[in-house]
C-alpha cells in the first residue's frame, strides 16, 4: 500500500513498528493521532490485521517531521503507546549528579510493562511504577526508582531511545470488568458487577494469589465492619491498607457501638458520641498499641482485631487530619509510601472502598496489570482515580454496605469453587 | 411570668395560643423567630412545658406590631406553625369570580392537617394537599382544591383568620426514620435504614394499609426488576406510579434481556441494543396495550406483567421525553395529576425510587402524614424533594439494586410478624 | 494486502466499503469490533489511510458469517457505523398495517445523517431524528416519522439494506468542544469552556443562524434571570424551550423578588414565600396569560417578559409536577413534542442549562449535527444525556449563575466580531 | 411556673442555668431534648425570654435522674450546650500518668469558647481546639493540648464539673452566611454568596485581620491561578495552607502551561503532558526548593511565586499520594499539624477551596468563632466538613474558577470600602 508524496518540509524520518491488538485496542488510531497532532506525518508501509479473535496485528509506519527535535518528541510520545523504532539502539544513561533528583532529561515511567535495551538486548524493568525514573545498575536488572530515592552516581535512563512500552490490551474474553469502565454511570446492572468481584476474589484465593483491601472510614460508618471481618477471616483479603480513621472508628465501634458518634444499631447520633473516637484512641495509646490492646482484652472485635487474629499485615498511613493518632500510624508520608510499596509488591488484585486519598496513593504504586476495582457512592472519586492515571481501575458507583453484604452472599453461595 | 414594657410603636396586638411539642419540635422557637423577623414583638403570658416524654406543652403569647397589616402578616405566618388567635373568628370566604383561578387573596394550603372555623366550629379540611386553595360548599366538608379545578361561583377561603394548622410533630418513639432526615450524608449505617423500611412495609401489610411505589427506569437498568416483582407478588406494594420509561425498559428486558440496550446478565452494551426499547414499544402498540400483550402471550415477565397478574393498579404518567409512548401512558399532565390524586388517596406509605420527576410530582399530592422514603444514589434528588416542601420525606442515599435486594432479604427473614 | 484463509464455517460473505476519518474517528476499529463480537470474521481487502490532516481514508472489507441471518445482523450493525455494501440494492419498504405503529421489522433511525437508496439513487432522509422510522412517499423525499404519527397505508423502510449512515466525524480543527467531552470531570479549565460557548453564540449570530436555550428553574433560583434577559435582548438566543417551573419562578421573581420563596437579593427564605409562586401563577391565570399580563402591566421584567418584548418564540412544555399551570403551558406531552419538533427545525446551536427533563427531551429531537452544550452543576445530568444517545453533547459541569455571568462578560468584551 | 409532680425514681437532682439566645438559637430545646433522651426529667423553674432582637434570655432548670451516674452523664451532655450548674465547683484535675495519652476520664474539648473554674474563678481556656484535652499549669492559663503532646505529670482536666461552654449564637443581624448553611442545595442565588465572601475579605483587610486560604489542586486545574495571585497580591490572603499537589501543578503551569498535563489555554490534554508535573518537581528539587527556584529565575509566575514575592507564609503539608515531593513539603503529618496549628492562631477568616483533606485538617484546628467558607463543586465535601464538627462552616456548592473570577470582580468594584 502506498501513500501520496509526503510534504517536503518533513525531511526527518524514522521507521517504527507496532504490534498487538492495535486496531481494536485503539492503539494504532492513537499513534496516528499523536503523529498528526504533533505536526508530523506518516506513511503506513505495511499493515497486517488479525481477522480472528486471538490474532494480533502488526503495522510498520514511516514517521516524519520537519525537525530532529520534532521527530524525537513524536517518537517519545508514540513510544508510550508501544511504537518502537525498527532500527534499534540501546537506551541512554546519565549519571545522577545529586541526591533526590533525576538528571533533567530523565525518562518518566508509566505503570505499563516496560523494557529497556541494554547492550543490544531487551530487558524487563523491575518494580514497574508510574511517575518514577529507571535506574540501571551493573549487577542487577533495571528497575523503577522514585525521585526521592535517587543517590548521586546512580545511572538513570534518559531520553526515549531504546525503551519499549507494552500498552495494556486485554483479549475480548477477559474483559469481564471492562463494561463498567466506559463511564461512571450509576445506572448499570449491579448484580453483574458484584458477581465479577466475587469471581475475582474467589479465583485469586483458588490460585494462591493475594488480594488487598484499601479502605476508608465509611466502611465503619455504613455498618460494614462485620462484612470486612468475614472477608479477612475467610481468606479473601490478605492485606489491609488504610489510615488512622478506619482503624479508629472500627475500634470506636468495638468499644462504644458507635462510629463518629452515630449508634450503628439504631442509626441515631448518641449524645457525647463525638468524644468516643478520641476516647478509643486514648485507650489504645494507653495500652501501647492495637496488638497490645487485643492481648490485654481491651479490643475484642472488629476489623483491626480480625487482622491481628488472622495474622494479615496492615498498614495505617498517616494524614494531616488524623486525631491522636493511633500508635501504629506511620506519620511520615514518605516512610508510609515506602512501606506500602513493599507490601503491594505481591498483590494481584486490589479492592478500593470509599477512600479517595488512599485509593489514589495505592493506585500510584501499582503496575497496570494489577486489576483494581474502586467502589464508591460518589462518582467523582472514581473519575479522579482514572484522571490520575490508574487506567486499569474499574469504577463501581454503589453503596458500600449493600455492596459488601451482597459480595459476601455471592462468595457464600459459592459458584462451585473457592471458599 | 411577665416581660418588660413593650415598645410604644407596637400598638396592634393579638393573643395567640400554641399547643403540642412546641419546645422540642422547635415550634415555639420558630414562631418567636417569625414574629421578630417580621418586625413585631411578643410577650409570653404563660408557658407550661411538658417535662415527661408524652406531655405536650402550651404557650400563650401576646403578639404586637406597629400596623394592622403588619400584625395580619405575622398572624398569617405563625398560623402556618400552629399559632391560633385566642379570640376566635370564622374563616373568611370569597366567591370565585372566574374559572381556573382563585380570588387574589386566597389562602394557600400546606400539606399539614388543617381546620377552618365555620359558624363557630372547627372543621377538618378534606383532601389535604399543598399549593391548593380551600373550597367550602354548603352541603359538604371544606376541601383542598387545585387552582385548575376552580369554577366561577365557588366559595373559596381567603385571608388567614379562622384557620388552624397542625404542624407535624412526632413523639420521640416514632421517630424511627428521623435520624436519616438530618442531612443527606451517604455515611450512615445502611442496614438500619433498610430494616426500618422493611418494618414499615410489613406493618402496613399487617394493618391492611396500602403502600405505593413511585419508580424510575433505573430500577430496570440496575437489574432490580425481579425485586420489584417480588414486592408486588408478596403483597407489599399496592400501587405503582411511574412513567413510560420504567414500563418500556421493563418490557424491553422481558423481550430482549436488555435495558437501554445493556445486557442485564452480562452488563455489556449489545450492538443495536439502543433499538430494543423502541421495538418493545412498537410491539405493545401493535398488540393494543400492555394488558392485551399479556393476554396474547407477548409479555411474560417483569414489573408490568406482575402488576397485571397481581391486579394492582398502575399509572403511567406522560413526559415530554417519552418515546412512543405506550398506549397506557396518560399524555395530558393535568389528567395524569388528577388520576394520581385519586389513586394516592388511600395510600399510607410511599416508597420513591430513582426518579426525581415522579417523586416530586407525587410528593406534591401527599398530605404530610403519609410517610415517604426516597431512595436515590444521587444526593441531589433527595435534597430537591425536601426543598420542594415534602418535609416528611426520609432521604436514603444508596444504590437501588442492592437496596431492594437487601430489603427483600429483610422481609423474607421475617422479624416474627407480617408476610 | 491479503489475509490468511478464512474459517470454512463462514460461508456467507458480503463486501462493504467504509469512508471518512475511519482511523482517527475510530470508525474502522468499531466496525471490526462489531464483526468479531457478532461472531463473524473479516478480511481487509484494501485500506488507504489519509496521512495528512484533511485526507479521508477508505477501506474495503469482506465480512463473513456462518449464517445468512448472522450476516444480516452484522450488516445492520456496521451499517450504523457507516459501512455500506459495495453491491447495492434499494431499501425495502413495507406498508404500515395500522395507525400508530410501525411494521415489526421497521428500520429504527439514529440522529446521524442518513440516506436511503430508492430506484438506484441515494436520497437524503429529511427531518433526521433518533428513534423514529423512515416514511417514503411517492411525491416527496423520505423523512423520519415518529411512531405515533404513523397512519395505515404509509410505506415504511424495513430491514437494513439500501441504507447509508454517515457517522459524525469532525476534522481536528473544529474539535473546539471535544476536549470536554472525554469525561465529566469538574477539574477542567473553565475559562476556556466559557470562551468556546461565547465564540459559538457570536458566530451563530454573525452567520444569521439560530441558537436555542433549554432551561430549568435553577436559572431563576441561582439569580441568573438578568443574564438570560441580556442574551435574549442582544440577539444571542432565538428560542426558549422550558417548562412551567422556569416561567413561574421567573414571574414570582418579577412580582415578589423571590424564587421558590428565597429572596434573591439577600439569599434568605422569606416567611410565607412558599406561597409566592402559586400567587404568581394565579395572577397570570387571572390576567389571561403571560402576554396579556405584560400588556396589562402586571408583568414588567424577567425572562418571559423579555421573550415577549423581543418577540422570540417560547414553548412551555407541561410536566406532572407542575403547579397551576400557567395558561400557556402545553399540557399534552405529545402535542408539546410535536411543537418542539417544529420549533427546533431551524436551530443550529442549543444551550441546555440546569434541566434534565427538557434537555433529554430536546436532545432526542435534534439531529447529530446540531451542536449542544449542556451546563449543569450535577455531573449525573450530563452523563444521563449522553447515555440517552445525544453523543454530540458537550457536557460542562459548572455552576449556572457564574457561568452565565462569565459568558456575558466574554460576549461583551467582544473578541473583535459579533455583538 | 410550676410543673406536676416528678417521677419518684428521679431522686438525683441538680439545678442548672442557661443564658443567651436560648430560644431562637435552639439552645434550650436541645438541652431539654438531651435530658429526656438520656432518660432524665426536668422542671423549668424560671424562664425569662428576651422579646426584642438583642435581648438574651435566661432559664433555670432542675434536672433529675434516677442515678448519680445518669445525672452526671446528663450534666456532661448539656454542659456542651452551655448549661452550667448553679451550685458551682472547681474543675477536677488528674495527673497524666504517661506520655502521649490522657487519663482515662479526660474532658474532651469542643471548638467552642470554654471556661474552667479554678479556685472559684472562671478562667478562659487558651488555644481552643476540638478533640483535645485541657492542661492546667500553675504558672499559666489553662489551654487545649493534643493527645500526642501530653507528657507524664501534666495536670489534665477530667470529668465535666467546673466547665462552662459557650455555644455559638449569632445575633440575627450578623447571620450573613447563615442562609446558605441550612443545606447544601446548589439552587441558591450565587451572586449573594460571592458578595458575602467579598465583604468579609474586605472587612478583614480593613480591620487588619488575617484571612487564610486552604486550597487544593483543582484551583490550578480549573485555571484559577491568576485569581489566587491577585488575592495574595492585593492583600486579601495572608496565609496559604495547601499540599504538594497544589504547589506542583501551580509550578507545572508556570513551566509548561499545563496542569496535570492539560493545556490551560486550550483545555486539551497535551501528549506527554502527564510527565510535566514530575519534571517540574524534579527541577525544583534540583534548584534546592521553591524560594531558590524563584531566586534563580526558574520559577517566574504562579501562586507559589506570588507567596514568595508578597512574603506571605505558606505550609505544604505532606500526604501519601504525593509525587516527589517538593523539598518544602512537611512529610511528617504530626509536624505538619503542629506547624498549621501555630500558623492559624491569628487567623480570623478562612476560605477553603476544593480540598477535602486539607479543609477537614484545618477545620479541626480552628476555634468555632473563626468564620469558614468552604467552596466546592461537590456537595459531599461540604457535607463531610460539617459532619466532622466544623459547624461554623458555610458551604458554598459552586465551581471554583467562576467563583474566584466573580469574587475578584466584586473586590475590584469596591463597595465603597477596603481595597
Amino acid at each position: 500500500m502506498t501513500q501520496g508524496t509526503t510534504s517536503d518540509r518533513h525531511s526527518f524520518v524514522e521507521e517504527v513498528e507496532v504490534r498487538g491488538h492495535i486496531i481494536d485496542s485503539l492503539i494504532l488510531p492513537r499513534i496516528l493521532d499523536c503523529v498528526l497532532q504533533a505536526g508530523g506525518s506518516f506513511n503506513i508501509k505495511q499493515i497486517d490485521i488479525g481477522h480472528e479473535k486471538h490474532d494480533p496485528s502488526v503495522a510498520i509506519l514511516e514517521v516524519r517531521s520537519a525537525t530532529r527535535e520534532g521527530l524525537d518528541d513524536i517518537l517519545a510520545q508514540i513510544g508510550n503507546h508501544g511504537a518502537v523504532p525498527t532500527t534499534l539502539e540501546d537506551c541512554r544513561l546519565d549519571i545522577a549528579d545529586m541526591d533526590g533528583a533525576f538528571p533533567e532529561d530523565f525518562y518518566s515511567t508509566t505503570n505499563q510493562r516496560t523494557q529497556v535495551r541494554l547492550r543490544g538486548k531487551w530487558v524487563d524493568v523491575q518494580l514497574q511504577e508510574m511517575d518514577c525514573g529507571i535506574r540501571v545498575a551493573a549487577e542487577q536488572q533495571p528497575q523503577c526508582i522514585p525521585m526521592v530515592e535517587v543517590r548521586q552516581g546512580m545511572p538513570i535512563v534518559v531520553g526515549h531511545a531504546g525503551i519499549r512500552v507494552y500498552p495494556s490490551e486485554r483479549p475480548r474474553e477477559q474483559r469481564s470488568f471492562e463494561f463498567m469502565n466506559s463511564n461512571v454511570s450509576t445506572e448499570k446492572p449491579k448484580g453483574v458487577a458484584v458477581r465479577n468481584v466475587a469471581d475475582t476474589l474467589r479465583r485469586m484465593k483458588a490460585e494462591g494469589k493475594k488480594s488487598a483491601l484499601v479502605g476508608g472510614p465509611a466502611i465503619v460508618h455504613t455498618g460494614s465492619v462485620e462484612h470486612v471481618c468475614w472477608l479477612i477471616e475467610h481468606g479473601y483479603i490478605h492485606l489491609l491498607l488504610a489510615g488512622n480513621a478506619l482503624a479508629t472508628h472500627d475500634m470506636e465501634r468495638a468499644m462504644f457501638g458507635t462510629s463518629l458518634g452515630v449508634d450503628l444499631d439504631f442509626g441515631n447520633p448518641v449524645e457525647a458520641g463525638h468524644e468516643h473516637h478520641l476516647r478509643a484512641i486514648n485507650r489504645i495509646r494507653r495500652a501501647g498499641g492495637i496488638a497490645a490492646a487485643v492481648r490485654q482484652g481491651i479490643l475484642r472485635s472488629g476489623i483491626m482485631y480480625q487482622c491481628i487474629q488472622s495474622g494479615i499485615p496492615y498498614l495505617l498511613a498517616g494524614s494531616i487530619r488524623d486525631d491522636g493518632p493511633l500508635p501504629e500510624v506511620v506519620t511520615d508520608v514518605l516512610e508510609a509510601q515506602s512501606q506500602m510499596r513493599a507490601l503491594v509488591r505481591d498483590i494481584s488484585f486490589c479492592l478500593m472502598i470509599a477512600t479517595t486519598l488512599h485509593s489514589v496513593a495505592v493506585g500510584n504504586l501499582l503496575p497496570a496489570w494489577v486489576n483494581v476495582v474502586c467502589v464508591d457512592i460518589n462518582p467523582s472519586t472514581v473519575i479522579k482515580l482514572s484522571d490520575r492515571g490508574s487506567f486499569q481501575t474499574t469504577g463501581l458507583v454503589t453503596d458500600v454496605e449493600p455492596f459488601l453484604r451482597t459480595l459476601i452472599r455471592e462468595l457464600e453461595s459459592g459458584g462451585g469453587q473457592g471458599a
